[in-house]
């Protein structure tokens, strides 16, 4: 297959198309590099330094079973999206290319409008290139569980069969998303559930749990080709932090009581569950749902793992409750359902002490990048 | 009470300003005008001839009971708007200032980015603000019933309790809106319900069907005062059209079968359901949503209403059913709520022969101005 993925420079971008690449697909990366630009907004970095773009296209394009292609290309740019998808007349677009922290969301409002402007408009604009110069082409859109918020009853795969006053109908799953990034990715979906339905487009919006782990089989086949690793306030997700303030002999920040749950996913498994999703395409008109991550965990249960290997390790990771930077419920009914990838084949990587103990590892291997004041919340949600 | 009227030059905002005005509160307006400029670009404009802002708020300032001020600002600047709410600090803002036809939204990919980022970085720019400055005012915000789409089951005022798998939760309305335009105003409801969590901001979001009739009392008061009467294919809505049609022997132009139903709502209406929201504010924190119409109908009973008045007038108006310009449906499942409004005062004006026969007769008035060649439709949503 031909596969565009955009944003392909990026935390899940980059393996997943070095993945696919592997798989002898032709593969184009499409990326504006602003992911690099906020590093430099913000001071930091990525712990394991990452090279270029170019370098690492490069490097990988000896490795490469098809084509690969790197575009430094920005989606609001529609004329540049436009010849690019033109030129490489692509069979699936992978869509990653997203301003994709909350945190970095809620710094103030120009960056909320950035973001939701940002993500809003280059899926717009993906969306009317699709209909004028691929339609049949597949979108493989990246959206994030962290659409549905945490309602008190079970949550679906997209979609919600009620049963109401006498009458039934399967309807989009309500959503309550809780920062100005979560919400730019609601819009994306209702935007991408109508072009879909006016224009007989193909789509399948992946839901995607927070993401840990940080090296794939392929990452690892040449130090060019390392993937970035966040730990930072702004980007780190929960789990790569925790094992970043352990290899640091920081304590591990759990936002409040800790007894937020959420769907996880090892990043071995999102390379997979786009290939699924690629290798298994939405009909024509279809938008189709995907619930992806493997396991669910509360943010305190987390830590206490973290905890345990470091100790393991040799390593006293203390555990600090913060105030919570952030408005959500600590306590709350949580259960998702994810049976559509593992339908399609996926075999999950499960957490293990193993995956842990590899993440801390590499912290302790770059050590001396971390850090420290990088980590503690200064952005807050009130 | 101090309101400001976002959008109050155009053909809600106008009529609400005069008529809580001449109520005694203290009013400002503030529009851009692009709703002008769109007039321009499209080489249309409204039957009855408009007075400039700037005319028509002078005349009104004879008339008015409270303070009455215009301010020229797009919402889309920040520092403008916020300077404008720091000098006139309102106790509540109507927000009417978004771009709100469909088919302009539609006419292609520029229109949609145009709407969708107008609209939202205006309503951000907003709810910043608020927060920042008048944190305990109170947003009254024109959304769309529209936003609902056409579910098989009862539309609620906002959200639906449900029930499901042995648990519950009310959660925010599913919604399925049918144009780029309908959109952006669900993302506007997404980002108002995550703002008032936040922090704790009031908001009441006015789901307002379709809007007909064109003069109140206060824009009778003085020709300068008239108010915009819009019939053509982007602006135009399906009464007030069918009897500009109606007026100038063209067949009234129902699209596909006309058994689309939806809510209507008399403009004498409108007004008095945003002083009713304005006067039982929401609570601090409380994301509060009306469904604002008295009415349903389907196109096609519409259509033979006005064909019926028509024919008592000696007009004889035939009923054309052109091929839908639009992706929906044409039979469906209709039925919404809309006690909210009703239990807060609201005593509705009731679409009756009189009321066709006024816009119909108000139209012959104008009938010179017709342009036939802005009527049909060309805007196609596939």
């Amino acid at each position: 297959m031909r596969i565009l993925i955009t944003g392909g420079d990026g935390f899940c971008g980059w393996p997943t198309a070095l993945y696919l690449s592997r798989k002898g697909h032709d593969i184009a990366i499409l990326d504006n590099q602003l992911r690099r630009e906020w590093d430099r907004e913000l001071g930091i970095e990525s712990l394991a330094p990452i090279a270029s773009m170019d370098e690492r296209t490069h490097e990988w394009q000896k490795h490469a079973k098809g084509s690969f292609t790197a575009y430094s290309v920005d989606m609001r740019d529609y004329d540049a999206l436009a010849r690019t998808v033109a030129q490489f007349v692509p069979d699936a677009i992978v869509h990653f290319a997203e301003q994709r922290s909350a945190p970095y969301s809620m710094i103030d409002r120009e960056h909320a409008v950035f973001t939701q402007t940002n993500n809003i408009v280059g899926t717009l604009n993906l969306l009317y290139i699709m209909k004028e110069i691929v339609p049949d082409c597949h979108l493989i859109k990246l959206g994030t569980m962290g659409e549905y918020g945490t309602p008190n009853i079970d949550i679906e795969e997209g979609y919600i069969k009620i049963a109401y006053k006498g009458r039934e109908d399967t309807l989009p799953y309500p959503k309550q998303p809780p920062s100005m990034y979560h919400l730019s990715k609601v819009h994306d979906s209702h935007n991408i559930m109508f072009s879909c339905k006016s224009w007989n487009l193909r789509a399948t919006d992946l839901n995607q749990g927070v993401v840990y782990g940080i090296q794939t089989d392929e990452t690892r086949m040449h130090p060019v080709l390392v993937n970035r690793f966040d730990y930072d306030q702004i980007f780190g997700t929960a789990l790569n932090r925790f094992c970043v303030e352990a290899a640091a002999d920081h304590p591990l920040t759990v936002y409040g009581s800790g007894g937020q749950t959420r769907g996880f996913i090892n990043l071995l498994d999102t390379v997979r569950c786009i290939e699924l999703a690629a290798q298994n395409p939405a009909a024509p008109g279809e938008f189709r749902v995907f619930n992806q991550f493997t396991q669910e965990f509360s943010v305190s249960a987390l830590a206490t793992k973290v905890h345990q290997v470091a100790g393991d390790l040799g390593i006293s990771a203390e555990i600090s409750h913060l105030r919570n930077p952030r408005v959500e419920s600590e306590k709350h009914y949580y259960h998702a359902a994810n049976t559509k990838l593992l339908d399609l084949g996926l075999t999950p990587h499960l957490l293990t002490d193993e995956t842990i103990r590899e993440i801390i590892k590499l912290a302790l291997q770059y050590k001396d990048n971390i850090q420290l004041d990088h980590i503690m919340p200064t952005v807050t949600w009130s």
